[in-house]
């Protein structure tokens, strides 16, 4: 390995950022589960051989995952590249963790909430946790290395 | 910090990239103030109180915000990962201060020029600039470390 | 250079990762060029001098690029994220090649199939393979650095 990645923050982001990134990918065949449940499909070629083209609509629980995946690359690809910037600032390992594992289970809980459509405010809470772990990584990313 | 960080394109970088991917971030809160002040939802449960399934609908204020954050996904998301493989390739710190800062300004007027529905060609063209910045710095990445 | 891509495996994803960027922007310029063809367009202000409104409108086809693209996003970005993280991880160049030449092929193939509405399955194994290629780089990255 690299000597970037000998140190322990580095190592943390690492495994917290591979995991909610699978949880993000794993949206996408959640999508496909929900797409062939509920018969609803976006492509004519996807039909398969009923080519029943009344399958070509979309289905309140379609569009909730794919609204969920949507929140999803809107929320955890800025948290992985800041958090990436961030781990390079070394920060305290205990400090960076609070983060990290803040922000992954905010995200997580983000999800359950989508998809189960758990009342309000649990999914607005957890995305605004999310927003807020961001920013506060940012904050010290600006701090440290401010060159404009 | 690592040694990574010790060279001054690397902090031009990580500030540049911070400010436009907050940038990017705040369209969510802005879609969220749209929905509400326009009274136009995606969700039941986010309805509150008044549960009147009228404002589960689009609104065009809230889709071109929408559409203007989906931008940003495509565009300022690319411009930070090549962004970084560009800086490992240690370019001239003026040159590379000349790309992120062109790049910012175009995205930060884009944004103006989306929300407010500036007339055209104004929104256009700060697309395509940051477009060329982002193959730019792709044209220096490959010609650096080409190996397929 | 830096001593991070002073390794040759961080050289072929730099490669790589620059070369799937680049055809996931060109989903932009490639949606502009549907919408003018087969005037679809999405804003009042880029109807140009015609000013017809009923220009405001979806069409399949840019739809169609537009779920590419939307796909690209779902699963390029993640692919360039985990792609970093793997690399630092120092695999046998050998293998990581494998990874990353396997993903970029799947990704351009995905691309034809779904814009060219090839039968099915070529669009939905091309998207399984380059899933299942990120989520293989995924488990070296948890298995070489887990720190929870």
């Amino acid at each position: 390995m690299t000597n970037l990645i000998d140190n322990e923050v580095f190592l943390a982001f690492s495994t917290y950022a591979a995991i909610v990134i699978v949880k993000m990918m794993l949206m996408g065949p959640l999508t496909g589960y929900y797409r062939i449940t509920r018969g609803a499909f976006a492509n004519e070629e996807d039909l398969g051989k009923t080519k029943d083209k009344k399958l070509l609509r979309t289905h309140p629980d379609v569009e909730r995952v794919r609204r969920c995946h949507q929140n999803d690359l809107e929320n955890v690809l800025p948290f992985v590249l800041i958090g990436l910037l961030y781990s390079l600032t070394v920060p305290e390992l205990g400090t960076a963790l609070l983060h990290f594992r803040l922000f992954v289970a905010s995200r997580i809980f983000h999800t359950v909430a989508y998809v189960a459509a758990l009342p309000q405010p649990s999914r607005g809470l957890s995305y605004i946790l999310g927003l807020l772990i961001t920013f506060s990584m940012t904050y010290r990313v600006l701090s440290m290395v401010l060159l404009l």
